[in-house]
């Protein structure tokens, strides 16, 4: 597997993060050679905050972990790779129950207070002995500063490990998350997985409000080919190491906090876009002017999935065309005579025809490069929204079709 | 631009109709060495009805047949390939105004009576000049026995022209009729653009209702890439040469001509799923024991538009993963622990996870061919759908890379 051409230049530094400890090891799941298996450890007074896939064929482990956040509190987490433990039916749950006793008696807590996420393969059952033989050793070899070996045990067919970090203004609170995505494991789909701590005290039902308003924005903002995993999961710890707890969305303190959380989403869901399978461009896609922000954002996501125009822009075609296309079976609000649509800052269309300047050559320009930019003025209303894709490429078939099961 | 691999062995000659004539000519619209426009006149007393695109961003011939069709009447039909004159603003409203006009002037008719349809690039404005020069001699020109010139000349993408024909039973009444789509293919709307024609006598609003019906399960029932044209039209036009009219929904006569028509547009539909873009594969989906058919449907389309699942049959994968994957994020009702699955007369799944009696060579043995069958029961109730769709390969990303500009 080649690294993604949109792989960042190099790979950022984490540091270790008051609260958690982390190791990885090889259980030899699916993979051969990589570690495939992660625990984190948490201090006594973590709160945890959780999205989950809305898929109606939800995996194993969203389901243990949706029924344990309730409570609010984490002691441990476990991810593996290999295998995504989804559509295991009751041999699915008691993989989780085993995997999330094992962990609690290596680290000394309640199963109930052991988060549990699995991506690979669908279908075929987790076999949680597997996890028997190194949970123990596992835990004991916990340490801080091992989040890029985090990053790289939970990839599947991910091009490179997604690490990001920031550290609040004015303040010594760190904030740092890893994730994976959008590369394919064999034979099955991707899936989004992300974990994000901070040392910052945070009360589990803020902590959840920060998290679902910064998703929005971020993980669900993004898409690779409009399909959907049984096993989404973005987590967030608060270690609660630093300051008084905060208990109220109206603190203060969350305003700064709240910023740079949302830069380590964004920073991570770019990540997993440009490692989209085959991808070979980036792309940004606004749109302004419609008659709500809920509007705004099913047509944008209409645009981001359209096959014809994702593979327009793998060709360089500034083929607006196909963007009008695509608002038009968005179902949404618009007015076909008071469109306008840009590449980059090339406006191509405008009140519903093509733009009485438009140059085919500045067109062609805009298409050029690994970042693409296209926004949509519909001029209706105040709704906007900004969501981001990649292309559609042959490689993309090819990763997801060149192989038999 | 090879032939597809799904076309049919040999193409089904259609007789005259009483009561319409046709003829096509080169007019140079965007192609050449080719004809792109098709004239069809009707006699007096044909009836007509009409299907559209759902996009909000409709062409403005559709925005034409829509205003036009409240009459029910219909004298002529003007097609062109090489431009949709879609999203061309008030250029677009003039070019079917003069187009109609011509055509009537030619025909002799009332531009009202003069439906219009055009498929082809988006954006660029139509020069309704270029029919200037041919319309009085294409007139001039119809004659009964030229379906297979009028089905090549409205073609685009289309590796095929597309014909079907039907004798209803029991009587002399004749239904023929010519197609076009291969991308841009999804219910309620496509790149795809059929004309229907019959000698019966039917009553406008009856037509319409047959019409309607018949859509759902065969238009309305393909889906290619998910893409929905701004210029999907289906037209039913009825000559009324054999027998008395027929008014009224109850009528006897009535049932085979339905039958009749059925086998026509669901011919149709499968010939443009078949000339899919890169499509090797000719996928049947069944979803039975959903919550009610609408829901059904909806899964089916899910499973239909799935990237994932398309790659993957395009690989001959069994992959089951990725169809509990689509069902799962369709957002309809399913217990993932009641769902069985089958790829042809093998049940992969059931009871929510890997039948116990899989086998990965029958799977495959199953995936093998062009013709596959998937079929997903949901065990909650009595709603079943039915839809069809091709794979997605490279070669459908080779194909849409490079087409306009």
């Amino acid at each position: 597997m080649n690294v993604s051409p949109l792989a960042p230049k190099e790979f950022v530094k984490l540091q270790a993060l008051d609260g958690v400890k982390m190791q990885t090891v090889e259980a030899g799941i699916k993979y051969s050679g990589r570690d495939d298996v992660l625990l984190m450890i948490f201090d006594e007074g973590t709160s945890v905050a959780g999205v989950f896939t809305k898929s109606k064929c939800a995996s194993a482990p969203v389901d243990h972990c949706k029924k344990i956040l309730t409570n609010g509190v984490a002691k441990a987490l476990v991810v593996n790779s290999g295998n995504a433990n989804a559509f295991t039916g009751v041999k699915g749950a008691s993989a989780t129950d085993q995997t999330a006793k094992m962990a609690a008696t290596a680290v000394g807590c309640s199963p109930d207070e052991v988060y549990l996420a699995s991506t690979g393969v669908i279908g075929e059952p987790l076999d949680a002995s597997k996890f028997d033989g190194v949970m123990h050793d596992l835990a004991q070899g916990c340490i801080g500063d091992n989040w890029h070996n985090a990053a790289s045990a939970i990839m599947t067919t991910d091009t490179y490990p997604k690490l990001a970090t920031s550290t609040v203004e004015d303040s010594d609170i760190l904030i740092n998350g890893i994730a994976k995505g959008s590369g394919m494991i064999m034979p099955d789909m991707a899936t989004m997985l992300s974990f994000i701590v901070t040392d910052a005290n945070i009360a589990p039902e803020v902590l959840q409000a920060l998290l679902s308003q910064h998703t929005e924005t971020s993980f669900n903002a993004i898409t690779v080919d409009s399909d959907t995993s049984t096993s989404d999961t973005v987590l967030l710890f608060a270690t609660g190491k630093k300051g008084a707890q905060i208990s109220s969305m109206d603190d203060p303190r969350l305003v700064p906090i709240s910023k740079a959380l949302n830069d380590v989403m964004h920073d991570l869901s770019m990540q997993i876009v440009r490692d989209g399978e085959g991808a070979s461009k980036h792309v940004q896609i606004d749109v302004t002017g419609a008659v709500s922000d809920a509007s705004a954002k099913k047509i944008a996501l209409s645009i981001a999935n359209s096959p014809l125009v994702k593979t327009a822009i793998a060709g360089e075609d500034a083929n607006w065309g196909r963007v009008v296309m695509a608002i038009g079976k968005a179902g949404e609000e618009a007015d076909r005579d008071k469109i306008a649509i840009w590449f980059g800052s090339v406006r191509v269309a405008v009140s519903g025809e093509r733009d009485p300047d438009y140059s085919e050559e500045q067109a062609s320009l805009a298409m050029k490069g690994d970042e693409i930019f296209l926004k949509v003025d519909l001029s209706l209303g105040d709704g906007h929204a900004r969501v981001w894709t990649c292309d559609l490429t042959k490689q993309y078939v090819a990763i997801n079709g060149d192989y038999r099961s």
